[in-house]
């Protein structure tokens, strides 16, 4: 028998947060590639945005103060002395009593200090504009630097780069930046009764599902998976295998087996190369997980499941591949979705619970099935779409309960993404794929 | 004056996802490269799944029956004949009176019809095993197809394959899949003031950020971008850049300008190209959006502003690129996060608003704040991470009033991530948004 000296999620977060990410290596990229990388820096704006003052409607620079008291009754009436042309800096100064015609981001005039929409004109003729409604100062315009200004911090160092955050880096001429060098993230499966997805499994066996799930969860991050196969449960071979995934790895992501003779061979090896981080998690599923500190690489031993090794990864592994750490400090911005669970469903106090759920809309609001099956059932990773937290507290949750849920997949009206398979579905399931799906 | 036939996002959806997807050309993939792919038919499983029946636990394979009416007090005793070995095939049977053991994921011997857990037995000496707990005929053990059964559905054709689905389609020893081939995707800025992020814009002049942004965004969903530049308003270049756009790529994004003229250049030169699908979305931010079909491309004039091209792209555009289509029937199911906003937003009946919000967890609960500013900033797109729907009804939501979410990055518990990190930070953060600006 194993001993488990159990961690928290918690626990064992802040233990491997303790020692990710592995050094600070930084590269410089261009802004095409910079998506889903982590500012090595923050970012500062270099200049104002926008440049200069800009109108933010189609109508007329003014000198505010020419508009006061205007009214449809009585509108004020200014002369039209010049056209702002987009992209162009205006050749002259708006007067006192006097208008430019402005198109949406055309540069304000020197003497201008607002904009007059054109639905609250009138032109009485071509040189003559007449102004319905007054304008403060300022009034549809944006002011130099108003966005963003000069010095001011854009994006914070660590942050994971969206397209949009790329995008506003472009509106400030930032054409390339430091970020952390991609991660290299070997994937190592082990058991004697695994081979691999090619081979035609002899009696026995079962093919290799963990090496084909992690590789895409974590290319999905950006970092740089490498599959170095499946190794028999031999000390010897396990562990030459081991050091040169380390060696050339960031982390080592190893599924144990799932008998307790894998896994005790998987973590007999571990233990040896390096510090023992933790051993056991008070997660269900994923309790068999341990994590060692190998020189300045991270081996973390996942439970041979395929569907516990899923959510032993979404929980330790991905963030830290994503954010290189956890940025959520509750489990509620983890699990931001909620939605009512439809069968009740068991948990064992002192310990978190992580129940697959296929989530779908009904009326309004968002339902949860609970998707079972038993230990070592893979057929559940396709049928769910989601992932609820029971929390260490509850004993259970009550069928109508809401349960937090961290979406894996899209949403919809009757699951149907997610349709359930088993022939008892398949009906069901011809449906499905009928052109009426989209409905 | 333009003239708006203004659609619902609903029929503007449905008036693209009768035109999209363009074709149905297939290419064969590898799993470690189908991830994100669409599958073109749907996948049935060619064998069972487990292929033979297994142990759940670690234990002893016994005839259940031999267990019943066991207890504490009175151990059913049986002779251990045999032991499974993982990976490989029993050499014999379980007779009756007799137990074999046999590791989690073991080949469930001939003659045995359960698995008794270790923690229910105990060795009375090496041959003699006393079970102290009756078992039911099949408990602890996944039947042969149990799982999966040959034949059935697994995956639905259409499906966005998740590196889980691909993990399934591993065990099934499906290496190579039909899926569709990515989709080409050509992003044109267009507008007078428009530059290259890598130049000093002149006086008048802005960066072109829509290009940076749709590229990346495009990019994650798997489509390929390609970037065609930014275009003056002028008819001839943009009709020709526009047409190359059309002849190399499936869908073409032009963002359109900001001003009226500009927006009457592009759309003028796209229905000249093609059959109008539908101008004018009921929708804010993106009104001034517009989609042609130019023979079999899809030509989607965005408005010019970054943030509401971005707001359009992904109400109207992911999905198409993520999916093939719209997977949700009803808004809660695309906008499945529920958070109070902290300041009441007005916005007009008849009409869907998607307001940018910081969303973050307090207390066990999600927070939302409007993150606002004038028409034509962009650094609202770097402090939102998340997109809150009110439905057309609606004349508003109140302050402390739930809204649907759609997360655009992580959800922090104080919304950090969105902003510059460190408390110094914050107060600059503060003061760049001046609160007149976003009030």
């Amino acid at each position: 028998m194993e001993f488990f000296n159990v961690v928290s999620l918690s626990r064992a977060r802040e233990l491997l947060a303790g020692f990710w990410p592995p050094g600070t290596e930084t590269v410089r990229v261009g802004l095409l590639e910079s998506y889903g990388c982590l500012l090595a820096q923050g970012v500062a704006a270099p200049e104002d945005l926008p440049p200069f003052a800009r109108a933010t409607v189609d109508g007329y620079a003014v000198r505010a103060a020419d508009t006061f008291g205007a009214s449809e009754a009585l509108p004020a009436l200014l002369r039209v002395t010049g056209e702002v042309v987009i992209g162009s800096a205006p050749g002259g100064t708006v007067a006192p009593g006097t208008a430019w015609r402005i198109p949406t981001g055309g540069m304000l005039p020197p003497g201008a200090d607002a904009v007059v929409m054109v639905e609250h004109t009138e032109e009485i003729d071509h040189e003559l504009l007449g102004v319905t409604r007054p304008v403060a100062p300022g009034e549809n315009v944006m002011g130099r630097g108003e966005d963003v200004p000069a010095g001011s911090p854009v994006l914070p160092p660590g942050r994971r780069l969206r397209a949009e955050d790329a995008g506003v880096l472009a509106a400030l001429g930032i054409t390339e930046v430091d970020v952390s060098r991609r991660w290299r993230v070997a994937i190592v499966s082990t058991g004697d009764e695994i081979v691999a997805p090619g081979e035609k499994p002899g009696r026995g066996r079962v093919r290799d599902v963990n090496s084909c799930t992690l590789y895409g969860l974590v290319a999905a991050t950006g970092a740089v998976p490498r599959l170095c196969g499946t190794v028999r449960d031999d000390r010897a071979s396990l562990r030459a295998v081991l050091e040169r995934a380390c060696a050339g790895g960031d982390m080592v992501l190893v599924s144990g087996g799932s008998s307790v003779g894998t896994r005790d061979v998987v973590l007999g090896v571990a233990r040896e190369m390096g510090r023992l981080l933790f051993h056991g998690l008070a997660v269900r599923p994923g309790k068999p997980t341990a994590a060692v500190a190998v020189d300045r690489s991270l081996l973390v031993v996942l439970p041979g499941h395929p569907v516990s090794a899923l959510v032993v990864y979404l929980l330790l592994v991905e963030p830290l591949l994503l954010y290189g750490g956890y940025p959520w400090a509750e489990r509620v911005a983890e699990f931001p979705v909620r939605a009512a669970i439809t069968r009740s469903t068991r948990s064992a106090p002192g310990r978190e619970d992580f129940v697959r759920v296929r989530v779908y809309g009904a009326g309004g609001r968002l339902l949860a099935d609970p998707v079972l099956g038993k230990s070592g059932a893979i057929g559940t990773m396709v049928r769910s779409n989601g992932l609820a937290w029971i929390p260490p507290e509850k004993e259970g949750v009550e069928a109508g309960e809401e349960v937090p849920v961290r979406l894996l997949g899209p949403v919809t009206s009757d699951g149907e993404f997610c349709q359930p398979i088993g022939p008892e579905n398949r009906t069901t399931f011809r449906r499905q794929n009928s052109p009426s799906k989209e409905g």
